[in-house]
């Protein structure tokens, strides 16, 4: 089970929405409420309600209008924009399924006929959704590597797999992951002991919980210190209790872990998750930019893991179709919020000294990822996890220095500054 | 606060022997139990009991004389052993405080008067031997190094404070740390909470219970592959109750983790164990072995982390005196259980393969020590903890390769074996 799973897996359960009510829900009267953020306000604007809506607004000009908003403030990007190719964007949940998954790393999990079958279900378009950004991600990165992923299909005894795609010692990227994976089966006691102690009981069948979830998720790690990790991972979860009503939820987000700050960077970054963010709700940039920093802390080093991007959870209102719309514009920024900022660092040059520092910075990130992130931390804990896939995440290479501390005044001073105080980039 | 105090303050605590009884106890009918193990014999043998006692049969010959009854069957060891020095391992507990403090890197923690005014007391003879098995080992590193060690003296806001010693990227050693800890104060509500979790309750005045921990811990990562990489750590641990009567535990071990199976050093490290072990009781070895197998996992690869040692806690019986000089003949080891095999492949070649399997397993040490070491764990949980003597014994660089496994019949492979399933030594 990937990290992405088990990550939903242990989060808190939520009592609101239900399957069963999708297109049911009055506007209006929903409040959307991000339980971490412990803010309450009502949904708006340019939302499209029910279940079989293909088209929203936001999505016109699929990623690469994202892009282009946030571009058009930065000079330095504009060639990577227009490198940013429009048909790998192209407008999904067109055409059929068979034809769709031709543009994908591999087969999906679920077979095709099946995804055929439920075409309008949540869980089909997710699917597709999920290959999709890894399909067009991992494309963008070869072009900008030269090199090739390996590609990986495991599946799971308990039921469902995934698909690793992973390029490591490229010509640009040191290791690099995107991994897909659907599973299913039923909740084991330590799932549901651990969902329970976060304050939800959940009544199964003879106290068994079917469940489905499925996501993507990437770490990038490039070998040049001046361009920055990448982080995303999008999810959806279903449960069944015992009287066959669902509960349901999406997850995700997308962060930046630069070696360096490069203000223009992170602006463009932000700037992009923003867009994605507004279309769908004002408080979301705002909420789910706190959450990041809030979630990707080193407590015990007490800084961010980097400049933040975007974190949400139990995810479950208004409604199924607008959540989900929301989790597909935030999927679409993937490409245009992060090789704009690959292409710009290419070819600049680097010192020992900062590949050192880079190197510290990693030992960070394995801190954060081994000791703090709840994915990592339950799916090593779940017997029968495919633990590469969840430790991909890992650096190919890191470094640990006793007493590390840069001299004032220095680059590195300043990115731990910023670690140490988030800030506001746009 | 350093790792092995808040290893020892995350156990379970026991309600055996008090410190009142000292000297009362009748040994043929006080087992001493080893929780973990499960099995429960009679203590034998060659123990002298009393709190008084300065010498008991088995460091007649001090250190040396442990290396060289096992050194005797291993010929290519016979260089090392004349190596040893027998000045720095000349009988303690001799002579005044002041006076053996000359020898240490540092002066102790507790202020030397106080140490001669309650020089009989165990809390006093304890914080001399981790002083004096820090200087033993970090004056013998420093001799096959070349290098020096950095001394950080430490204090701790609530009460002690610590020593550490940190040579990093010396000629042999690529990050070696030898860290001294003694810190008191009172449970925090953390600690009592997570001792309470398990097992057992513990009654504080005013929920408050004073405390007392030392401890000596090493973490030695050399650049050679085939030098391996040893940890060792022993402990001591009082704890107050309300009515004012105290418990108190020992706890420690020493573990090896080479990068390539050596027979011979690993029978001689193992030898070494159990030589001091068999002074004290036969079950010691056998038991502790498998204690330390069993602790040393990292379960979601299904490796240990090395080829172990001897791991015990929670050790107060058959009483203070005896498990202090079982932990004195364990602590007398530490020089010459390694030094005598860095020295025997200080001038090994090696290929640049042999150093990337190196920097793969450094990765797996990294694994263990943040996913499952319950010292560490709980020190970065701890506010006001000094972050980075725990983590003093991650190595200077660790790699992590997307689905490493070694080709059938190389080395690596040879490796992986004896990690999947522990071996005798000896």
């Amino acid at each position: 089970m990937s990290s992405f799973v088990l990550c939903t897996l242990s989060r808190t359960l939520r009592s609101a929405a239900r399957l069963g009510n999708v297109g049911k829900v009055d506007l209006a009267s929903v409040p959307w409420r991000s339980r971490a953020v412990g803010t309450r306000h009502m949904s708006y604007g340019r939302i499209v309600n029910g279940t079989g809506g293909k088209r929203v607004l936001w999505v016109t000009g699929g990623a690469a209008a994202v892009a282009g908003v946030a571009a058009a403030a930065f000079s330095h990007f504009q060639r990577a924009e227009m490198a940013t190719r429009r048909d790998v964007v192209k407008e999904d949940e067109e055409g059929s399924i068979a034809e769709r998954c031709r543009a994908f790393m591999s087969p999906p999990v679920t077979p095709v006929e099946q995804l055929e079958k439920r075409k309008g279900e949540i869980r089909t378009r997710m699917e597709m959704l999920i290959m999709q950004t890894q399909a067009e991600f991992c494309r963008a990165l070869e072009e900008v590597d030269g090199g090739k992923f390996r590609v990986d299909r495991w599946s799971r005894e308990e039921g469902g797999g995934g698909i690793s795609c992973v390029m490591q010692d490229g010509k640009v990227f040191e290791k690099a992951g995107v991994n897909v994976s659907v599973v299913s089966g039923f909740l084991t006691e330590e799932a549901a002991k651990q969902m329970r102690s976060r304050g939800k009981v959940l009544k199964g069948k003879d106290g068994k919980l079917p469940f489905i979830a499925m996501g993507v998720s990437s770490v990038i790690h490039p070998k040049n210190p001046h361009i920055p990790t990448v982080h995303f991972n999008y999810r959806y979860f279903e449960i069944e209790e015992e009287d066959g009503s669902k509960q349901w939820w999406f997850g995700g987000g997308t962060d930046l872990t630069p070696v360096y700050i490069d203000k223009e960077d992170a602006a463009l970054f932000h700037s992009v998750l923003r867009e994605a963010c507004d279309k769908h709700h004002p408080k979301y940039y705002p909420d789910f930019k706190n959450w990041c920093d809030r979630y990707f802390y080193v407590r015990h080093r007490g800084e961010t893991r980097g400049i933040g991007g975007i974190f949400f959870d139990d995810l479950d209102s208004p409604n199924q179709e607008e959540v989900f719309n929301f989790v597909k514009s935030c999927a679409k920024t993937v490409v245009p919020c992060y090789l704009p900022i690959v292409r710009k660092h290419l070819n600049d040059s680097f010192t020992q000294e900062e590949k050192d520092w880079q190197q510290v910075r990693r030992g960070r990130y394995v801190e954060f990822n081994l000791v703090y992130d709840r994915g990592v931390k339950f799916g090593l804990a779940t017997p029968g996890s495919r633990v590469e896939s969840i430790l991909m995440s890992l650096p190919l290479t890191a470094r640990w220095e006793y007493m590390h501390e840069p001299r004032k005044g220095t680059k590195e001073a300043e990115m731990l500054e910023v670690l140490r105080n988030p800030k506001e980039w746009i």
